[in-house]
Formats: structure tokens, sequence, C-alpha cells
């Protein structure tokens, strides 16, 4: 692992377990065994450390939650997309927890992070239709449409914060839940 | 009105401006126009008036959120329910964007938080039961109520935040949108 990859991956253990307003640069230096020096040669300081961890979260959604070309969708391709994002929120956790807070503190990184949750969003929009040119879920009006997904994205991108509110212990299993709920605000649409 | 209640409204417009991190007693008796020594003899510190403020908040959810007793539930008291629900958390609209981390911070006022909350969530179950028994709503499996309800919650609990990250002015309008999210989950639903 590069020494740059290595600061990555441990700041992101850190800031998951402690939150970001816990963890300095010196804790992640410490954590790698490399000096404040060396981290600063790779990152001028907290909050780039931070964009960079966003823009792996970036590549994750790009990437891990790209549409099937290959086949006819299916309804598993659908259950598999949520449940990757939910692998995804899990890996990237601290920034779910933190969302409002750490884009309101960086409008840079507040830009790139819409424009990004746009494209994953339009790509969401893409698959549904496909289900429904696809004879999987019923045609559904286009303000319906835009609402479901809307409710799904929202379930998304807050079922981590509603799990901590609740006290429960957030794993996997927990997490997993939230799959549920998107696929049960579907369910109604679907053939 | 009381000297209390108006640190207690000023407080609320303040942490609703700036955020609680950015608001110190000191800023809340200049602008009540008291000295900060008269402040302190109503509360002992801003975390003792964030409690008061909270505790408002569960007086508003217990008396305005109550089910109507004498008719039979019409479809129109869920659409007035979950909008007076959006005015309440409009009002107290600091207590929702920084929800996780008030909750965080001290642990008397998570657990009067989640008990007022579990009132208020077992309050919209019989509201909906008694939609089914009144045959507005068609009858549900538990399971599936369960998570309706669920979904509504994290609709009405996050909305907010999800205005806020996607940078869209946060007024009476905006947030009525969220009312319209919830009335779609459960659309398939009513008969």
């Amino acid at each position: 692992m590069s020494k740059r990859d290595l600061i990555l991956s441990t700041a992101l253990e850190l800031f998951n377990q402690k939150g970001t307003a816990e963890v300095s640069t010196n804790h992640i230096a410490e954590a790698c065994s490399i000096s404040p020096g060396n981290l600063y040669y790779h990152f001028r300081n907290k909050a780039a450390i931070i964009q960079a961890l966003f823009e792996q979260l970036y590549a994750a959604w790009d990437t891990e939650l790209s549409l099937p070309n290959d086949h006819t969708p299916q309804l598993s391709d659908l259950t598999n997309l949520v449940e990757t994002n939910y692998q995804i929120i899990w890996r990237y956790r601290f920034v779910y927890r933190e969302l409002v807070a750490l884009l309101r503190q960086d409008l840079a990184l507040h830009a790139s992070f819409l424009s990004t949750r746009q494209r994953g969003f339009s790509g969401f929009q893409q698959l549904v239709e496909q289900f429904i040119a696809a004879g999987i879920m019923r045609p559904i009006e286009a303000k319906t449409l835009d609402q479901l997904m809307q409710i799904c994205w929202l379930i998304s991108e807050f079922w981590l914060n509603n799990l901590e509110i609740q006290q429960q212990s957030i794993e996997p299993s927990t997490i997993n839940s939230g799959v549920s709920l998107m696929l049960r605000v579907l369910q109604p649409y679907i053939i």
C-alpha cells in the first residue's frame, strides 16, 4: 500500500470510530507510524484528507452503482444495487453521520458532492425507467416516480443517522433493514 | 412575556438562525437586553436552555399531534397531522438540523427524546390503525405497517437536512413538499 493510501485508510477508520472533530492530523500520523511532516507531504491539512475520502466515495458510487449493461434488468439488480449502496454507506459512515456539518464547512466539497449525487440520482432514475420498460414495474406518472425516488434516496442517506438516534447498534445487519424499507416503498409498483 | 419565556424564545430564534455552536449565553442575554447574571438566574448554562426548548418541543408534540376523539377519523385528519408536524419541525428547526450531535452530547436529553418520540410514534400508529378500522385504508400486515410508519417518520425527521444538503431554501413551502412525500408512501394503501 502506498503511503498516501495508508494515510487515507487509517484516517477513514479513525473518522468512522471517533468522528472528524476528535481526530487530528497528528493522531492520523501516529496511527500510521509516520511523522506529521511525512503526512503533510501528502496532505496539506485534515480538510484535504476529508476531500480525498469524499473522492474515494464518489469513485465507489460511479463504479459500484453502475447499471447492468449486458442483460435486461431484473428486480435482483435493484436489490443488489441497494445492498451495494448500503455497503458503501457503511464503509464511509462518518460522511453520512456528519453530512450537513461537513458540507457546510467546505463550499467546494458541497459543490462536488451535489454534482456527483445528481449523477447518482440520474443513474437510479434510469434503472427504474428500465424496470418499467422491461415490465418489472408498472408505468408510473413522472411526478410520482420522482417522489418515490426522493423517498428512497432519503432513506438511503439518513438511515444511519436514524439508527444512531434510536441507539441501535450500527452493523451490516441493521443497515440492511434500510434496504427493506426502500423495497417497501417500491413494492406497490412492482408487477 | 415572563423573563424565562423571553430567554427561551430569543434563544430559539438565534439557534435557528446560527446553530447552537455559534450562539453563547452572552449572545442570548444581549439579544434579550438583560445581564448575563439575570440569564443565569433562570438557566445555569446553554445546555439547560437547549433542554428547556426540547421540553417545549415535547409539549408541542403531545398537544398539537393528538388524535381526534370527537369523530371517526377522516383522511384530512392525517393531512392535518402531517402539516402540523412540519410546522412544529419548522418552529424548532435547529433541533432537527443538529439532532444526532445534540443527543450525543447529552445522555439525559437523549433518553427524554427517545421516550417522547416513542410516545409520538405510538400515537401515529394508533391513528393509522383507526384509518384501517374506519375503512379509509385497507388492512395492512403488521410488519408492512411498521415499515410504512418508519419510512414516514424518517421523512419527517430528516426532510429539513435533505433540503439543506440540496441547498434549497428552507421555508414553509419547501417543508410542505415533505408532506407530499409522506402521503405518497401511504397512498397505495388508501382506499
